[in-house]
């Protein structure tokens, strides 16, 4: 298990955030050895959604890999914030990934693929994890990603 | 922890149902401390769906919540039949929440509030979840919201 | 618990598959007693996908069912392959349903059904689950369901 923090260095990140949501939510769960995060949006560092919209309707797949990068990075600021420090992260388990789609629009796995990627570059072989990415209507503030993620915790 | 049965009489609530799902699908399963729920519709008393439709296109934000909230309740339902009392929830760990979505409707926080609001008002500091809300194209019967919920148990 | 292998002869049914995701995911993540599969799309043994397209444009509730019971399929294949043997499953915990929906199609249950009949066809009650079924706008490649199968293991 790679120092997380160190890798995020190395890759030249810096986590968004942490974004909370409003009560009577939590942006992290740890409950029997794993912890959930709320669903993600995609927020810059300053907090607003990058490449907003709808894939299929304006937002192009590249853009919207983009998009779930951030989503991913911000699951990592709550994290961080939730167990103290992403070491405690011993591996991540799943990713639920909804991608705001136009009807006929059928590659979310790629736009999804940019939250799955990032996990990897950050923890490695632990970084992998099972996944659904499905394409919705539509997803709140105009996001063109949410992601929910699970990890085993020590 | 609140005792939750005489919270929600306080509250001058009443669980409707519980309404079971169609075999081979359980209402609740219970397994290593943790009970899930199966989607939960929006039903009344009489087993009618409240608000029926889709959001941005004839049920508004306020009935939306109002359904929402229904759906939290059916969930007490299951949950309290499944586990015998509600008292055995010893926390909220997390929501998921469809909502069904015309095309650019994005305000889905503000429909699953009304489930996560009940949810805090019945546990109190044990009713706080992560959650993902996000908009879907239709959901079962013409619901206007489901909702699936996940708790600790004793 | 039967011998699930034995359950699928006696059915007349053969796995399809494994169908591995690309990297970095896994088509099963096992942990604390869990397993949880990625999303399995509704593919036959070429793995090209049954009955694609959406359910209310094109794909009857009838084909959506036999495309539900393909992911089903598909599902127990990647367990199977990731366990050693089917038989580490005690029971089915939950099934997350996602069925490509035009507006206004509101019978994903039906077509969800064709996955739940499926798992209890081979486990019986050890196959009951929770469940919830929902409508998205698309899913990837054009399927026509995607399901997520969490089971308890040995």
């Amino acid at each position: 298990m790679p120092d997380a923090a160190r890798r995020l260095a190395e890759l030249g990140l810096a986590l968004p955030g942490p974004f909370p949501p409003h009560d009577p939510l939590d942006a992290v769960v740890v409950h029997g050895g794993r912890a959930r995060t709320s669903g993600q949006l995609p927020r810059g560092p300053d907090g607003v959604l990058v490449h907003p919209g709808v894939l299929g309707a304006g937002v192009s797949v590249a853009e919207g890999a983009i998009a779930a990068r951030w989503c991913a990075l911000n699951a990592l600021s709550v994290l961080a914030g939730a167990l103290g420090s992403l070491d405690r992260i011993r591996r991540v388990l799943s990713v639920l990934g909804f991608v705001a789609s136009a009807p006929g629009f059928v590659d979310q796995p790629a736009v999804v693929d940019g939250a799955s990627a990032l996990l990897y570059e950050v923890f490695g072989a632990a970084g992998r994890h099972t996944r659904s990415a499905v394409g919705v209507a539509a997803l709140p503030r105009g996001g063109a990603v949410e992601i929910e993620v699970e990890v085993a915790t020590s």
